[in-house]
């Protein structure tokens, strides 16, 4: 990585920021690819998240900015245009300056999610799927299976009115069957997803009882931390074919890197995303 | 260079920003020391850069700016605290963030010039110097031989009322003995600066008579470009001291590096320059 005056600047914007792990891995594919590009952290308190990003992009060579927790939602009232996943889900974890110097937001949280389910060969189109949990990660998920095709669609969020928040949101923005479900109950359902935190700590239940899941429904659980999931070995168990959410994270990048105008990485990471599976695993 | 969510931020600042050598030498001793920071380029709009400045320091990990032409002297309006050398010159080429939060900036040009003057041999305390040119570079150097004690200082600018505007400011901060030189005639004077740029086109005339120094007087010639410069090479051939600028830029690296908390490099280089020698010329 040799930085010069020519280098073009990218930040990753989160509070705290030291957990990010985009600098080594995007900084890695900039220098394999021959880019001169460099993405720095940015610890930006949520207070000051609005002028930091007006003024940090009116730098000529500073040419975007990754979003990541608390500054998702936040950021979209600094922003000029959002692109229709992010207008749903209300918020975004890219923001870009374009030629005519507006800024840009866009959210490739579920876009990557459901590029991981071609991966492992779980179609969509037409299937009933549950999601449990309707925070970020969960409505990013749900508006991204909606603009897929979902034929039916169940948020289940224990915190009151959240779910129907985001079958509300759905619902006015794409032609989805999208209802409340009444508990996580997953019987009947094709597909099954754990957008919600439990499983993090050890005292945690599962976020479903395994043992109401149909016999040919799929799991995936979206929690990165203690791999197999407590959810993901109880699938396993039974027989019930269930992923980490691992591979949305590889499957987002190349639409992040075409959105920057990082086609060429891009294109290469669609071809053989092995070597990025390996950074990110790291 | 391994850029994590730990890496404190470092921006330097200009317009053009391309030209700048600053990240690779910076970036090449934090590598070196092992220091866990990274100095990446902004090319700020002038219009912006109030705006910039203030918010790209509220992000906790981005710690201090470099500033280079034409940011220098605007940015003064945009700080709580400038250092004597940046208040007298009006001008600072470096900002950082207090742990209180205030921001101070300092100038490091005319430092880096005298302690090339150590370097060299050449002794200021009393001595009677003249300096052509009272451009930024010019006032740099003469608040710092004033600061240093130089005998008399006389500055000449062919711009009217620029060389008076410096002896102003010199003799309301410093108890030196400075005037305005009617003209660039080096004839009396133990050393001669040349600040101007003449020097830098090949039809440029030389900025003094070398036929009307001293036998005894020492010239430097601050242009970085053409080395060694028409007036260096006039002086050689007349048997007169004369050296380029070039330490000046390795001089100021060490108070620069404490100015931001680096003092273990800043120690480093005080001890062994050498390497910092090539960095810069390279």
């Amino acid at each position: 990585m040799n930085i010069s005056g020519h280098t073009r600047v990218f930040l990753i914007l989160g509070d705290p920021v030291e957990q990010v792990r985009a600098p080594q891995v995007y900084n890695h594919l900039f220098e394999r690819h021959g880019v001169d590009a460099v993405l720095v952290p940015a610890a930006v308190p949520p207070e000051h998240l609005s002028g930091f990003v007006r003024h940090v992009l009116t730098a000529r060579n500073i040419d975007g900015l990754w979003l990541t927790i608390p500054h998702k939602s936040a950021v979209l009232e600094t922003l000029d245009r959002v692109d229709p996943l992010g207008r749903v889900a209300g918020a975004v974890n890219a923001v870009r300056r374009n030629a005519d110097g507006t800024l840009e937001g866009a959210l490739f949280d579920g876009l990557g999610f459901v590029k991981s389910l071609d991966h492992h060969g779980l179609p969509v189109a037409g299937r009933s799927v549950l999601v449990l949990g309707a925070g970020g990660a969960g409505m990013a998920i749900a508006a991204s299976l909606a603009q897929r095709g979902a034929g039916a669609l169940a948020l289940y969020d224990p915190t009151a009115g959240r779910a129907a928040d985001v079958v509300e949101r759905l619902s006015g923005a794409f032609a989805v069957a999208a209802r409340v479900a009444a508990s996580a109950d997953p019987a009947g359902y094709d597909l099954v997803i754990n957008a919600t935190p439990l499983g993090l700590k050890a005292s945690d239940p599962l976020p479903l009882d395994v043992t109401r899941l149909d016999g040919g429904a799929a799991v995936v659980d979206i929690l990165m931390k203690n791999q197999p999931t407590p959810l993901l070995r109880a699938c396993h168990a039974r027989g019930i074919t269930a992923h980490p959410g691992f591979e949305m994270l590889v499957q987002q990048m190349p639409d992040y890197l075409s959105f920057f105008g990082f086609d060429t990485i891009a294109e290469a990471l669609r071809d053989d995303p092995t070597e990025v599976r390996g950074l990110l695993a790291d």
